[in-house]
């Protein structure tokens, strides 16, 4: 008994790192006792939007949450609420939520799970799709599961109160959006609801709704929204502030790195396994002076790629970002140059750009090894490089250039 | 075309006596000039609840334009709204909307039937159950159909926007109970929707959807509310202030003679077919003291009595009604005898209500004729009678008594 309860604050204390709020905690706690005296793993639940495939750190602080639960033994249930997805928005009103094929729907879906695997354990997670029992309800059911909800504590969601505060109207059929997913709760009997912090009215309609349908209610558990690179707005694919788990090494480290000081610690937390002690230790360094936030802001680099690409991308990543911007000590004002998209010969692209006075000058120079592309050293003179915004192309030690691509 | 316009216009005079609105009324006129046209007859609807059969003159406003309409050429489609009866209201909050059984739904559809083909044409009648198409309704089509009204404009009706005030609650379902009867107008295909003054935002609902759904929108033909037999309130059965149009004849005709004169011309005008002419000049009649209120209240009992039970049994109504009430001069003040119910000698009646001393003498008057119930002389001296409360015994000329069952 005694062992049981020690257990249950140890997980608890696990599940609490970086979690903006878990209704009620101590609801948790006893699942969680319950679950290590009988066995049975609890059943953690999140719901996924099969509109926007594409995960980014963002997604995973909320995937890091349940890889917790999986290394403390208990199993994660991702609902893609292809249902929703495959009505779409009926009133024809909203734009981002456009009806999908069912193919549309299934090439999402298995897009999701090839990202969601880099950060869950596959053997204890089960996908559903919420049609498989949303689309056969009937009229009368969806009536009984109407008439658990009231319409005064659908208009306390606080989107649909500003809305109405605004005169902007609001469908009917909008209220079914948080029956739906609390319906889901249902069905699959959750004990907890993951979710970000904008999620908690629909967490807590899951919550309703299985009391209203004789369940013990799931405890919901919210997690913070991860500002983006921009260290202001929400990260996302829209805001371009975003860091995807599909980019490249070099991408993601590079990007890494251009985050605000402030935010290095919220994503060691937030976005990577790195132990809260060490976190609190980098935090208390920065501090006091004694660690510079590059070099803390490199190991949450490294970590990001590690864990997404492995330790040797990580590695190589860091090499090449080093080599570039840290050795090469790149200068704070790179002059710009505009160029039309497309190929150029690389000599061609020196003289135009000013780095040089011919072609044949620009040829021997790439022959000698001075001409650098993002840090990288181009040795054959003859090659036809593909521009790209932001390259940076570099002659010697001194000379740069930032591409800008119309 | 000059013709059909001028049919039009005579079927929307008659269809307008005694409505209390019609939304719009030029749409109704064009659409009985298209149906005089085409020869196709218009397609009127009206709602029944199946949860409460009994038909008293309040639903019969309703039953008469719907017969005008039929008399005019036209069809008349009756829905049963079973659908709602059998799921009844499954927040368990109200104990109005109590579930049905399948059973108890056809018995009061029967009942139903046997009662509205008193007022309308059989051969110009079809009847419906809307679970015949409502019930097989998925959820897709269910948050189509809820996508097409908004919760502002839902919010407009009257009640819902009163318990909001108030502070009631409002099931998320009860939003359902509108959409339903709308889209029953749909399924359809209605050109016309009648109701109580009180159904106008239902009627109205109907009208939206139809547009949604691609149709024609159907006009909102709006009867009064009929005042009960005390000139106030709505006529209710729960109110005890009604006629029931299976009630026998001399009580139909005794409670339409117990009605406040001032509703003598809006009973004549919503409840019965007595032209409007006739109407007018007894309106007049009264006004300019011509006409006694008593004479224009029995034309109007003996008009309900005709429709319900037929010419003779009108005139046997009033007959009685005239030997007790008006030729017998009824004394203002009648003792009242308590009595136990079930059925008593009548010469041990008059003795025990000291109508007589003896029993010997009882059957002498009995004999004699001398003896009535109910303005009605018995002759069989042995004859059983039925007591019932408020019958009156009446011994010559001026001995009575009534009745009071205990």
């Amino acid at each position: 008994m005694e062992a049981i309860s020690r257990q249950a604050q140890e997980q608890l204390a696990v599940l609490r790192r970086g979690t903006a709020e878990i209704v009620p905690e101590e609801e948790l706690l006893k699942k969680i006792e319950a679950s290590l005296r009988s066995g049975r793993p609890l059943r953690v639940k999140l719901g996924l939007d099969p509109t926007a495939p594409d995960i980014h750190l963002g997604h995973t602080v909320v995937l890091n949450k349940l890889r917790q639960f999986q290394d403390l033994g208990h199993e994660v249930h991702l609902i893609i609420g292809d249902f929703t997805g495959r009505i779409g928005d009926p009133s024809g009103k909203s734009e981002t939520r456009k009806q999908l094929s069912e193919a549309e729907v299934m090439a999402n879906a298995r897009t999701y799970e090839a990202q969601v695997f880099k950060v869950l354990d596959r053997s204890k997670t089960h996908i559903y799709f919420n049609s498989e029992w949303l689309a056969p309800l009937r009229f009368a059911d969806v009536i009984k599961l109407a008439a658990t909800f009231t319409v005064a504590r659908m208009m306390e969601r606080e989107d649909f109160a500003k809305r109405l505060r605004e005169g902007i109207p609001i469908s009917v059929h909008e209220f079914f959006y948080p029956l739906m997913q609390g319906y889901d709760s249902v069905e699959l009997r959750a004990d907890v609801e993951l979710g970000g912090t904008d999620q908690k009215f629909n967490l807590l309609v899951g919550r309703s709704l299985q009391r209203e349908y004789g369940q013990e209610p799931q405890v919901a558990m919210m997690m913070p929204i991860l500002e983006g690179t921009d260290g202001v707005q929400k990260m996302s694919k829209s805001l371009g502030n975003y860091i995807g788990v599909n980019e490249d090494p070099f991408e993601m480290y590079g990007k890494t790195m251009s985050i605000a000081d402030h935010l290095i610690t919220r994503y060691l937390e937030l976005a990577t396994r790195v132990p809260m002690e060490e976190i609190s230790a980098l935090a208390t360094g920065m501090a006091e002076g004694r660690i510079n936030p590059r070099d803390a802001k490199m190991r949450l680099a490294r970590e990001l790629v590690t864990l997404y690409h492995g330790p040797e991308a990580a590695e190589r990543a860091e090499e090449r970002f080093k080599l570039v911007f840290s050795q090469r000590t790149l200068p704070e004002d790179i002059p710009e140059y505009r160029v039309a998209a497309g190929e150029e010969w690389l000599p061609r692209l020196l003289v135009e750009a000013g780095l040089c006075s011919s072609t044949s000058e620009g040829r021997r120079l790439v022959a000698q090894g001075a001409v650098r592309v993002d840090g990288e050293r181009v040795d054959d003179s003859e090659a036809a490089l593909s521009l790209r915004d932001g390259m940076v192309v570099q002659v010697g030690r001194r000379k740069f250039v930032r591409l800008r691509v119309q």
